[in-house]
């Protein structure tokens, strides 16, 4: 059984840091308009963009700065400007703080075989999981740019793994449980305090669900994995 | 035998299009400095951020917005910084120009199997893949962070090539020649005809060079390669 990971919000804490530069933003913005104004526009500007830009801090800096010369009708000054670019270069710089328990699952889970596939930005993606520590415990970590069925088959071809033979386990079901699901493999659901807008879903799901990475081993146990 | 293609500059034009994308920004700044000022101030600030931002259009305009801020004392307008995030959005909207004879060249090397494998942004060089038609040509397709001989060995090693049997083609000495060579496999140099101030090379090196893509099926027969 190979075991797939996601790395944001299922093996280090990111999307409570988005949300805290996202205060930080609307703080600094707060003479053109209130947070829920604010906060409408940056979805807006950031799905207009996300063909383009795709995922991570970069992208985000980036609909930022947009979004306050928008909002503003251009009257965003340059030190706020310059603000915005420190709000990016501090998500950047923030060291990864890994999930409580993290280590003694992957531990736990020895004897299985264990990948990242993760999403988002290449350089910062492999530059988290350099400084994690968390590298030794993974026979192969693929940083990808969509978590869709056909990339999730082609992953599993190429390192010559079956999708019955496949677990993925992530915080977010739309990238890490449902097209998992779709190409024959299985999928846990392990959700995180706060979810990105972007990756909310709506619909029902079968997807097995557990409180914390914790109680992975025991759910294997339970499907006869261990 | 397994021939290995770099994509920006060796498929595709790409550096003329930031070069072009520098000469807006100097003169966008030219009450702030001369053109060589400005260069000088973005390859330090560039240099900089490489380590956290990496490669691609999206750390180019961050460092670019940054660069403006810095060499203006802050004095750099709203309304120019609006223009330097358009510069940005036009070199990803930018079409993919092939390089003269590269659809001939892939053509004629139909016998051989062939991988892109091109470094930088991941989301803007898998658009640029998709967009440029080129794709059937390729058996795979690799975004890399970085072009260093342990990256190579390990895309080697995950596709069962051999580095005897695997050929590395591309303009840049330091990131598509030299770690090839030094890893025991072949590479030929295709320069282009603007080099990035962070991709030039000074050194000595052995490595074949040839004047157009065009010339590569005739080098690999004298090799004996088909």
């Amino acid at each position: 059984m190979i075991i797939g990971f996601d790395a944001d919000d299922t093996l280090w804490h990111n999307e409570d840091g988005f949300q805290a530069s996202h205060r930080e933003f609307e703080t600094l913005l707060s003479d053109y308009g209130g947070p829920t104004a604010i906060e409408e526009r940056l979805f807006e500007i950031e799905s207009r963009n996300m063909p383009k830009y795709g995922y991570g801090v970069k992208a985000y800096t980036l609909s930022l700065i947009e979004c306050a010369i928008e909002i503003s009708d251009g009257h965003v000054s340059t030190a706020q400007i310059a603000s915005i670019l420190d709000l990016g270069h501090a998500l950047l710089d923030r060291p990864v703080e890994l999930i409580n328990g993290v280590t003694d699952v992957l531990d736990e889970l020895g004897d299985h075989t264990k990948m990242i596939i993760t999403k988002g930005d290449l350089y910062h993606q492999l530059s988290r999981i350099e400084s994690s520590g968390l590298r030794t415990f993974f026979w192969q970590t693929e940083v990808v740019a969509h978590k869709d069925p056909a990339t999730y088959q082609r992953l599993l071809d190429l390192h010559g793994v079956d999708p019955s033979n496949f677990v993925m386990v992530g915080n977010s079901l739309p990238s890490d449980v449902l097209p998992v699901m779709e190409i024959g493999g299985k999928a846990v659901h392990v959700p995180y305090h706060v979810t990105w807008a972007h990756e909310h879903h709506d619909g029902d799901h079968e997807a097995p669900t557990i409180e914390h990475l914790g109680d992975l081993p025991a759910l294997l146990a339970d499907w006869g994995l261990r």
